[in-house]
């Protein structure tokens, strides 16, 4: 069969499926993309017809910029890897243009970027994997927060919560990164699977898990029309000061209030942990050393508190070593070697080592990537409530 | 002050920005879009410092690819408007190439296309505005599907749910359309604000809204490494028959025993609706039809089933008005006047209300958009389990 007649032929098929289902209007050639191969090999495909260059971004699986091929139809494609099994994101590079994969629902979320998420299942099933165990759920939960504004929170529960009305859990608070939303511990960092798949182990404790938004100044500025974060220029002002402190008061005065109400927790420091990533990590250790006694377990990924402001703002913590190791049943930290905040948080935890401060320190290669958070997740969540 | 220190203190208060709240690397100029003005004008921006040319996509609200103009940065921006308020879907294009906005967290889940959302707020609240009233929560599912596959369901909850442990709800089965995922009545139709709207003014029943994904067999595919809906080219092999009844065997068998077990729910006709949109709105009709009594409640929103389909599979159904208006509490139908699916819709309407089969019809202006879904939501709600 000619070139010309298999074109005709697909859109025919393609016109044909649609009248059938009742689908929008055709939107061109079917591409189907990413596809993995058992041998851990990608094939990523883009449609486009009048590119002059498409390229794979996506430089975390060791594969930035590699050119794409385009086909007789108008389809690029490229098949790159072996890669090593994890769900890594990427994006397409046309005509310099860096675009998400239009063939691909899974993304991202990011106040910043766009970008597809592939995931490469292992030989065996990798932590994060959706297996045939009992299956905890994912609840978008809304809540009065400070300011007047109404807050999102992104909720896990485990499985069977809802079976046992008597059953009350810990709660593990997990804060994201700059630029994450409330949504990417569950949509890159797939933290229910890796819950789920840990309680059927008997690995971790059943446990909620709260995921609130990082970044409430920007929410409050959207809500009431007041200016955004960005917008104020002078750091020491007192609205500067004031925002600088809305993460906190938030959690403190609003989240957790809300989820003790909505949820059956137990509402004690021994039955609470704080957690997060990179920015999440910084307001994991503020809002836990600010607060002694609220949080038991204390969790940061890829973050750190420089020397200094441990010295000015948390004396009492550093130079107290027995009060505080009495206080905190874990304080974590971990970093991976390739990680640009590896040098701080290395001062850091050496900082507290020699303060006679318990830190239980993980280190691993990689840098300040949602693959490493996975890491951490998989390091940590054993240690939480035991 | 000159432009290239106005450039250069930029980026220095971005790189102290983000040293001191520990973002990612720097990723460029702040780039804020969309901005929405009160006088409904809204200005879109997007930085690409080397193309040529860069249009706003989106013609749903009447602005199809208008030229946007380049700042001295390299920031691509332009105002339209007013606007009618409603939420849209919106792209760029650049060079030619159909991008999201890298700016903005809303955006469109779909199989096939990616594009970005703008709310535009009414001068009083829409229907689907966050308001400050109780509200219900969405949860994300994962059940046992058909073909040994795991499927996600969205489910919303109505305020105070988690409250009253003796209260018992009906249930709406809400279906999105063709490249859709399960997700779009949450993210893109706003159902669960609109919900709570609705329910804070008295003007519907609460109820559970079960949000599953229409397209069972990709997801089975995907699981299980068989081959996809579109690798099926022979359409009446008994493999694309089996496939073709994959969604309703999922929903009858699999996700409303899920339901009915893990909710407080009536567990009868006369407590269970069934609606969809566009390919979910024949699947709705075809549901219902092939079960009657199992939802007493049908919804149809832009779809149809053809005269011929009804003659010769729902002969009972249409030759027996009598019993068919006894056993339905209502058979809605709503369409817009510029749907590509107008004319079907108008001919199934047509054919019922000459067979003397009770019909609530609806017509609007406008196309097959999910502006014009929330219509059909607005008209149908109210109707449910009344």
């Amino acid at each position: 069969m000619k070139k010309e007649t298999q074109k005709l032929l697909l859109w025919v098929a393609l016109l044909l499926g649609i009248f059938q289902t009742m689908a929008q209007p055709p939107r061109g050639p079917f591409v189907r993309s990413p596809q993995v191969h058992d041998d851990h090999t990608v094939t990523f495909s883009y449609l486009a017809t009048d590119a002059k260059e498409v390229l794979l971004g996506g430089s975390q699986f060791g594969a930035a910029n590699v050119p794409m091929v385009k086909d007789s139809i108008g389809i690029w494609s490229v098949t790159v890897g072996p890669i090593k099994p994890d769900i890594y994101p990427y994006s397409f590079k046309v005509d310099g243009i860096t675009v998400m994969d239009p063939a691909n629902v899974d993304f991202f979320p990011n106040e910043r970027f766009k970008a597809s998420l592939v995931d490469i299942p292992g030989d065996k099933p990798l932590m994060h994997a959706l297996k045939n165990v009992p299956h905890g759920t994912i609840t978008y939960e809304y809540y009065p927060s400070i300011e007047g504004s109404t807050g999102q929170l992104v909720v896990y529960t485990p499985p069977g919560y809802d079976k046992d009305p008597s059953k009350k859990y810990p709660v593990y608070y997990l804060i994201s990164g700059t630029t994450d939303t409330e949504e990417d511990f569950f949509k890159v960092g797939k933290v229910n699977f890796i819950m789920d798949n840990m309680i059927a182990e008997g690995k971790a404790k059943p446990m909620i898990i709260v995921m609130p938004y990082g970044n409430p100044a920007a929410r409050i500025a959207e809500q009431t029309g007041g200016p955004k974060p960005e917008d104020i220029r002078n750091r020491d002002s007192e609205e500067a000061i004031k925002r600088l402190g809305y993460f906190e008061t938030d959690l403190i005065t609003k989240v957790i209030p809300y989820i003790e109400k909505s949820y059956r927790v137990i509402p004690n420091g021994e039955n609470r942990a704080i957690g997060g990533f990179s920015r999440g990590g910084g307001q994991t250790l503020r809002a836990a050393f600010n607060n002694m006694g609220t949080f038991d377990y204390v969790c940061s990924y890829a973050s750190y508190i420089s020397p200094a402001e441990l010295e000015s703002k948390f004396t009492d913590l550093i130079n107290n070593p027995e009060k505080t190791n009495g206080q905190l049943k874990l304080l974590w930290s971990g970093i991976g070697t390739e990680d640009f905040l590896y040098k701080g948080t290395t001062e850091f935890n050496e900082f507290l080592i020699d303060h006679k401060i318990e830190l239980k320190t993980y280190e691993t290669d990689d840098g300040h990537t949602w693959m490493n958070v996975k890491k951490y997740l998989n390091q940590t969540l054993p240690l939480l409530f035991q």
